[in-house]
């Protein structure tokens, strides 16, 4: 298999910035079918299909200059360079920056960090789109993906708006996000943060804990196929029964395999129990809304917009989010 | 494959009652390999191996007397004839006794129904060794085992005191409870109980629908036969860390299939993770305490003996089982 730079090299060469300052944003995206384990750890190609939608207009705004030393700062706040966060903001800049280039980073998000909320997913989109602007590499957005790719995986999701696709292939020139073209105005997304502080584990170190240690992991991946069929599905038709009620399977499903890891992993508390509790009960009562939940506690709803006040009844500090409410073109 | 009433036939010749009056006792099981599933349907056969641990003197006391109609009491309160357990009770005894003869049937428990507590294992297991009493059919424990598997699958399982093994196989009569000849003083049980409603879905049909819509449940069964033998040889050796992690393990593993049926069986309330966190918090404090937890929202704890004072102090409510403490023998 190829490796990390070898494949940078086949998709941009490196370049010294042309400008001093560029910035860029790129959105959020949540998962209704989940991304969870890699077939290539090192250039992140994922075991299955993913599918997500893009959070509109929150997300994570990164800011580029030229400076004398590398510096990182997330929401203001000056990030150690002995920290993780720092180390691996940088090893993925230098895959794409001549190594003599020196950078202030400024990354502000609008959602909150590392509460599952794919932040990370997110800031590394960000981070691709605006070294583009930098450096002047002039590619496709699917290029763009691919490099966003290497950072976090789910970044080369948050390339887009609206609906969007990740296949799961052994090319990895193949594997980038790609769009539906489905605008679908009525869907709504609703988050309830119940915690906003790091996660007890971060995905990436759970995901291979999972895949590693748990028994049910490869049924799974089997599994998610055919959910991915079925979203593409749900999607292309706007049949909302069919979409959440595959998104909440799917995020469930990916909750027991992580509760069947050796250790378990559970994100959730019992907050997020209380929460599904009453939706469940919602739905007995004719209210269609799902749910999904990633690597935290916190659950995003999902429903139409003519269902939002009954709910907004029962979850009032919910957070409620338009994906296909006007927002900027993400083209460089 | 052989029906319910041949296989009775070649197990016991019905006879009418020597005698007006018989009881007996019965203790309660908790599952640490799990049961769940079926490869019979009709003649309770397991897809996997399982292996509990009786409840000492917890369990069911059942007093069979002649009648001139069928009566069903539990704990004191008269079953109507419509209710779906006194249908499963006759039924039952409809096949172990001549169909002219009435029985008044009274059952107590000293462990809460139908709260994942395992009660109707310990009602089946205590009517078969009372039936047997009333119609002196003098057959072996193993072949009361067999007949009790017919009542409730786990019953076979509470025909022993101790740590009882039940093997799947094809053959119906191989399928049996087998005692473990291990007694571990000082092996304890902790019951928390958060709920003693009745279950919100029974086990038969949960394990149904479970086997019938999980995609992981398969694998699941796969996984059971390893943690059957790790139990095993972690019961021989004595070796209570082994123990605990496979009983904490395989529990959760049953809970992330049950999670992942669709619609998604959800047994926890949100007392049942603050409890679970609490153990774990317990746990990185260097007490060794698990936990196991069935069809229900309960959990079973387990513990030795020596860090009981302290467990005592994080759940001052849980009621304590020595499930090695002096008990009658269960031969009739």
């Amino acid at each position: 298999m190829i490796d990390k730079k070898s494949y940078v090299g086949q998709l941009i060469s490196l370049k010294i910035p042309t400008i001093e300052f560029s910035e860029a944003f790129a959105p959020s995206n949540i998962a209704l079918c989940k991304y969870w384990g890699k077939r290539n750890l090192d250039l992140n190609i994922p075991s299955t299909p993913s599918l997500s939608i893009s959070l509109g207009n929150r997300g994570t705004k990164v800011q580029l200059s030229i400076a004398p030393q590398n510096s990182l700062s997330i929401n203001g706040k000056c990030i150690a360079q002995e920290s993780p966060v720092f180390k691996r903001t940088f090893d993925f800049i230098e895959l794409l920056v001549p190594k003599n280039i020196k950078l202030s980073v400024q990354s502000e998000n609008n959602i909150p960090t590392a509460a599952g909320l794919a932040s990370s997913a997110s800031f590394f989109a960000a981070l691709t789109i605006s070294l583009d602007k930098l450096c002047s590499w002039k590619v496709s957005l699917q290029t763009l993906s691919c490099l966003a790719r290497l950072g976090s995986g789910s970044a080369c999701r948050s390339l887009h708006h609206g609906f969007v696709k990740w296949l799961s292939c052994d090319d990895p020139f193949q594997s980038y996000g790609i769009p539906m073209d489905v605008q679908w105005e009525e869907l709504r997304i609703g988050l309830l943060i119940f915690d906003d502080k790091e996660k007890l584990m971060p995905s990436r170190q759970a995901m291979l804990h999972t895949q590693n240690t748990s028994s049910l992991y490869q049924s799974w991946c089997e599994n998610s196929n055919s959910d991915f069929e079925i979203f593409h599905n749900a999607i292309e038709k706007k049949n909302f029964q069919a979409l959440g009620e595959t998104a909440e399977y799917n995020a469930l499903s990916l909750h027991a395999v992580m509760l069947s890891a050796r250790p378990a992993i559970i994100y959730s508390q019992p907050e997020t129990l209380k929460a599904i509790i009453k939706i469940h009960v919602l739905r007995q009562n004719g209210i269609q809304v799902y749910f999904t939940q990633d690597a935290g506690p916190n659950l995003k709803l999902i429903f139409l917009e003519n269902d939002l006040e009954c709910i907004l009844e029962d979850f009032p500090r919910m957070e409620v989010i338009n994906p296909f409410s006007r927002v900027d073109n993400l083209s460089t």
